[in-house]
């Protein structure tokens, strides 16, 4: 390392960087308690002119009194009150106002709710990080809220020394922490056969983003002393009672996947595997296994029910691709989107997410004219391996006709595809790895539908 | 670009990376009927294997029962039940067994709870995003759940156009998603004056990190044409009834900050701010200023009561240092830290937090002997600007006694100082701006305390 900085000894009546020497003399030489009757008679008048505009503006009317008056700001019921005390809530909540952005089960999608899926609202949140409170639901025998302390991890089959940890032995070990997308494997599968559902919390919902921590499986993995010679897959077993057991190739086992018991800085929450999940980034959402509390190490795939009845991509010609599990790179704007309404002509920030499980998304481009002309988003940082990325873009609505799309392109030089293309391939059969790019149209009367662009 | 990679398209039964070829094709040949049945096989012995050891064992014995046996993995209720449907909580909460980890006030702290603090409880948190329901707070006349319908920001003063923005107005301009952290300049203050607060919740505990999503205070400033000549400085004025108001020199408030609405990808909570707070990266919380609602562009400091009376360091001489605001780089370790107990001797991994108010941070050196030695930590991806960055290190406790330190670097080269170094400058009369290292002692028991350590 070259010379360190001693920034802390400097003794300085001004600051050092944050405003600069001239502006703060003017205040230093008049010493403190000037400042503090300017401070004070500044306040007074300052509370003076508010009461009075208060008071001439009638202090119970509506805030929205003023707009459009750049010299009116009314003074509202809580610049005048007392609010309430920190840790009022001890683990806070979102405002009131908000109690409409929440998951939420499509009816009739599945026949029992433990069985189904709860959507992340997509269009209502912004950057890469799904709050967790929000984040997508899919169970196969309902959730359960786990006591930590007699959950176990086992790890058996092609090792030298199977073990059982508990979770304190886990948390002691070496931790990583990363920022993943996980999306289920069936996130969009109306759109095969055709049914644009009415918004982007249905069609795309079953994604989320999330900083997850816990130990690499590959040091678990030379913990119990894995059979170099023989092993090639691990199977993950989690303990509901669903039966969810899903085979893993073990060169990715040891590459990026993670035990984890942190999600956004926190024990994962009930519906997400408190308190132990896998991590298996870029893959579909089946394999990382809930609740984890097994993990097998064996000499070839296990086919397990989940893997050769369901989740495999049904081709047209009536064979079916398995073990598809990689989602591939895709992308969607959410707002604006279906069932959301434009407010009238202007200015419009097109904001969406893309994302690829091959790695980082390189670029996204946006049309506004269902896919005639294309222009390159501004990507928010960081762009992330396997992470949801953020794109924003500028658009000017004349009031006419439009159809939005996003299309993005990951570091693998890979494209997202029109609907009509995945479907010349796979046909419509399938339920799975849907990654065309969606269209939005936008009616004269500013409400965005969603319609099928081929 | 470079010729695209169009890989939707291939027809193939074997998976294309997930699972290599030759794996695949055992099962394939079979067809998928064979490999139902194999399913079905497998699964029945399965749970009758499951069954019989949970026989046997005794349904109801804790779930402990078969510890370090590597060859028995009890089968607890919840895997033989079905569990509770999606939605259930269509926002979510933690686990009931995590009801501890929650923000905490410091009992007689401060006069009255509306101008308090709650601290963010660092000592269970992993990664570098704080859950937004366990950010700090700090009030200054307590908090509100304000209407956003009714919420307006005002910009004023050397501006040729001055406008009032409704959050619908906000939110369709160009908007930007960062990760930042924000600290109060007060963290960390008891420690100037020798008193050794008990846990990490309490002496650092007034830090979170979250992804911010806004416009550009730059893009405000230019829509309403601030004066070019005569601008030195903004003013920043909250809805609260504080008379909150901090300055913001003028070429940062057109560089990084943002008015923001969102964090960790939802509206911001109520006692963040909701529905708009600045923020300003590297500066201390107070100038984040929430419930924001009127910018006002002057020509000098406004020195007003925050900036003259409170949030200036009492130097030694009798005179204080003003608007040093820029956080220093700082870190703790968060795992073990004062309060919790160690299991027993053997491996620990030893996490924390690093952080510089004026960019990246480049290394972390963690010592186990107070001081002597020092090693250098693994840093988690992302590094980013401004933001928290996690560090994580290995370590055989061999059951003596030690006292942990960590030291940060920061990529202007800057090096966090010793408690007696900052003090030798600053004096013991300070309340803000302490990023000295911590010490946190740890006694043949096990058990972990706040200590000074020269």
């Amino acid at each position: 390392m070259d010379k360190p900085v001693r920034r802390f000894g400097r003794v300085v009546k001004a600051p050092e960087n944050f405003l600069d020497r001239e502006l703060i003399d003017e205040i230093n030489t008049q010493g403190l308690d000037e400042q503090r009757r300017g401070f004070l008679r500044r306040s007074f008048l300052a509370a003076s002119a508010a009461m009075a505009a208060g008071s001439a503006l009638g202090q119970d009317r509506p805030a929205a009194v003023g707009d459009g008056d750049p010299h009116i700001l009314t003074l509202p019921e809580h610049s005048r009150t007392l609010g309430r005390p920190v840790a009022a809530m001890p683990y806070g909540l979102p405002s009131k106002y908000e109690a409409n952005l929440q998951r939420r089960e499509s009816p009739g999608l599945t026949r029992v709710s433990a069985a189904s899926v709860a959507f992340t609202p997509l269009q209502g949140l912004f950057g890469i990080i799904t709050p967790s409170g929000l984040h997508f639901e899919r169970h196969h025998q309902g959730w359960h809220d786990i006591d930590p302390s007699g959950h176990r991890l086992m790890i058996n089959g092609l090792v030298r020394n199977p073990k059982v940890y508990t979770m304190d032995d886990l948390m002691r070990m070496p931790s990583v922490s990363r920022i993943h997308f996980i999306e289920c494997g069936a996130n969009t599968a109306m759109e095969w056969g055709n049914v644009a559902v009415p918004s982007v919390q249905y069609s795309h919902g079953m994604l989320s983003c999330s900083e997850f921590t816990g130990v690499p499986l590959s040091v678990l993995l030379e913990d119990c002393g894995y059979d170099k010679k023989t092993a090639r897959v691990v199977l993950a077993e989690g303990a509901d009672g669903s039966s969810m057991t899903r085979t893993i190739p073990l060169d990715r086992a040891l590459d990026d996947v993670i035990v984890a018991w942190g999600m956004n800085g926190e024990m994962l929450r009930p519906e997400n595997g408190y308190p132990l999940r896998l991590v298996v980034p870029g893959i579909q959402g089946v394999s990382w296994v809930k609740w984890l509390r097994r993990i097998e190490v064996g000499d070839k795939p296990y086919a397990t029910k989940d893997e050769a009845i369901h989740y495999m991509d049904a081709m047209p010609d009536g064979s079916y691709r398995q073990y598809t599990s990689i989602q591939e790179c895709k992308s969607v704007i959410t707002t604006p989107s279906a069932g959301q309404r434009l407010l009238g002509t202007g200015f419009y920030n097109i904001t969406g997410l893309a994302w690829s499980g091959r790695g980082k998304v390189k670029r996204v481009d946006v049309s506004v004219d269902g896919g005639r002309n294309w222009r390159t988003a501004r990507l928010e940082t960081p762009v992330l391996s396997k992470a949801l990325t953020r794109f924003n873009i500028d658009w000017e609505w004349n009031g006419g006709p439009a159809v939005l799309q996003s299309r993005a392109i990951d570091d693998t030089g890979y494209v997202q595809p029109k609907i009509n293309e995945l479907r010349a391939v796979r046909g419509t059969r399938s339920i799975y790895h849907n990654n065309a790019i969606q269209s939005w149209q936008v009616a004269a009367s500013g409400e965005v539908a969603n319609v099928q662009v081929y």
